[in-house]
C-alpha cells in the first residue's frame, strides 16, 4: 500500500477532476444549480458507489465522513463561478483524469482482492470503479454513455493495467505493482489521446 | 419518534402521492398496464430503496411485508381507472406530495442517524430518500430528471429542513425536531410553489 | 431442487440468450467493441445483480467465479463475428429466452424464499431477476424500456407462473412446483408470441 498521504492526494485530485467533468457537462445541458452539483457528485462518486454496493461494503465510501462531499461541493461551486477558466483548462484536466483513472482502478481492485475475489473479477471491479461514474453522468444527462460508443481507449486502459497488476502481484512488492498499474493506465490513456488510438471498427 | 400510527398514515399518504405522480407521468408517455404500475412503484419506493442499498439495510424496506406493494397496486389501478379525476386533483396532490417530501426526508435521516452517520451525510441521505424516486421515474421515462433542471425548490427544501433538523436535535426533544423539520420542508415547498420561488440562474 | 447440472445448463443457455439480445441491440446502435460487450454483460447479469443488491446477497452472483464473465465474453465475441447468423437465429433464440425467463424467475424466487420473504415479494423478486436486465439494456441504449410499453406478455408471464409456484408449493414437491412454474412461464411467453396476445389498451 501507498502511504496514506500520497494516495489521498491523488484520490482527491481524481475526485476533483471527475467532479469538473460532471459539472461542465451539466452546465452544457443548462441544468439548474442543484442539478449541476448533483451531476458533479454522481460523476465523482458513482463508480465507487456501484463498487461498494456490488461487494456489500456499506455504508458506501462517500458516506463515511464529510471529506468527499465537501471537496465535491467546493469544486462544483468553483467550476460554476469560473466555468470559462475551467473549460480552457480541459487539456490539463485530462492529465488528472488519466491519473484518477489509474488510481481509482487500483483502489477498486484492492477492495476486491481484500475480500478474496478472483483476480479477473477484481479487474472488472477496478474498471467499474474508475469508469461508471461517467456512465451514470451520461445516463442522467440522457445520452448513451460515451464509454460505450466513442471508441476511446478508456476502460480498455483500466483492463490492460488491471491485468498487469494482478499478473505482476506474485512477483513483486504490492507497492511496485500498484505504481506500475497506475503508471500504465494513465500512460496508455494519455498516449491514446495524443496518438488518437481507437478501438477497432465493429 | 412519532407514534407509529401518525407517521404510518403520512407515510402511506406519501406513497400514494408519489405513486400517482408516477402513474400519471407514465400514462402521458402511453406506457402499457405493466409499465404504468411499475413506474408508479419505482417512483414511490425508489428513494427509500436507494437509501437502504447505500447504507446496507437489506432486504430493502418495501420487501419486508406486502403493505407497500398492495397500497401501490391499489393506487395505481385507481389512478388508471379514474385518471381524469386524478388529473384534476393534481393541485390537491401537491399538498400530500409536500407532506411526503418532509416525512420521507426525516425517515431517511433517522435511518442514517441510527447507524451513526455524520449529520451532514444524514441530510444527504434524507434528501435522496425523498427525491430520488422521482429521478428514477424520469430516467425510466427517458427524460433528464426534472429535479436537475426546473429550478424548483424541491431538494433544496429537504436540505434546508434537514439541516435545521440536525442542528436543532441537541437542543430539543426529537419529536419536536422532527415536527419542525417536516413542517419546514412541506411549508417551504408549498410557499415556493405559491410564490414561484426559483433557484438562481446559472 | 433440480440437480445442479440440469439447472446449470438452462441457466447458461439463459445467460447466452440474454447476452445475445444485448449485443444485437448494441450493434444496431453502433456501439464500439467495449460498449457491445458491456451491454451484453449487463443484459445478462443485470436482473440477478439488482436482485442480489435488494436482498443484500453480496458479492453479487456474477462476482463469485469467472464462469459468468467468460460465458458472456465468449458469447459476445461470437455474436459480433457472426452477427448475421445470430440475427437469422432470432426466432430460435426466442425459445431459449422464454426458457431463461422461466428459470431466472424461479432462481430469483428461491433466493427470496430462502431468506423468508413473503411469497408475494418473492414473485416480485423473481420477476425482477428475469426482466430487469432488459430494462437496464434499454436504459443504457437511451430507450424507454420495451418491458413498459410494448404490451407484450413478458413480465406478466413471470407473475402468473411465479404465483402458481408459491401457491402450489404447499401441495407438491418443490421440484414439481419449479418444473410447473418454468414450463408455465416459458409456455405462456411462447404462446403469447405465437398468438399475438397483448396487454389490454389503457
Amino acid at each position: 500500500m501507498f502511504s496514506v498521504s500520497y494516495t489521498a492526494v491523488i484520490e482527491i485530485l481524481g475526485i476533483i477532476t471527475f467532479t469538473v467533468s460532471g459539472t461542465l457537462a451539466a452546465m452544457e445541458k443548462k441544468l439548474d444549480l442543484f442539478g449541476i452539483l448533483i451531476i458533479g457528485f454522481i460523476t465523482a462518486t458513482g463508480g465507487g458507489t456501484i463498487r461498494d454496493v456490488l461487494i456489500g461494503s456499506t455504508p458506501v465510501a462517500w458516506m463515511r465522513d464529510m471529506t468527499t462531499i465537501l471537496v465535491i461541493l467546493g469544486t462544483g461551486i468553483l467550476s460554476i463561478l469560473f466555468r470559462k477558466s475551467f473549460k480552457s483548462l480541459q487539456r490539463t484536466l485530462l492529465v488528472f483524469d488519466a491519473l484518477g483513472l489509474g488510481l481509482f482502478t487500483v483502489i477498486g481492485m484492492n477492495k476486491g482482492l481484500a475480500i478474496g475475489l478472483h483476480p479477473g473479477i477484481c479487474v472488472a471491479l477496478g474498471t467499474i470503479t474508475a469508469c461508471f461514474g461517467g456512465v451514470l453522468r451520461d445516463l442522467l444527462l440522457n445520452h448513451i454513455p460515451a464509454l460505450f460508443h466513442t471508441k476511446e481507449i478508456y476502460a480498455t486502459a483500466c483492463i490492460v493495467g488491471g491485468s498487469v497488476y494482478v499478473l505482476s502481484l506474485p512477483y513483486t512488492d504490492q507497492r511496485w505493482s500498484e505504481s506500475i498499474a497506475i503508471f500504465l493506465i494513465s500512460g496508455l490513456r494519455l498516449l491514446a489521446l495524443k496518438l488518437n488510438w481507437r478501438l477497432p471498427n465493429m
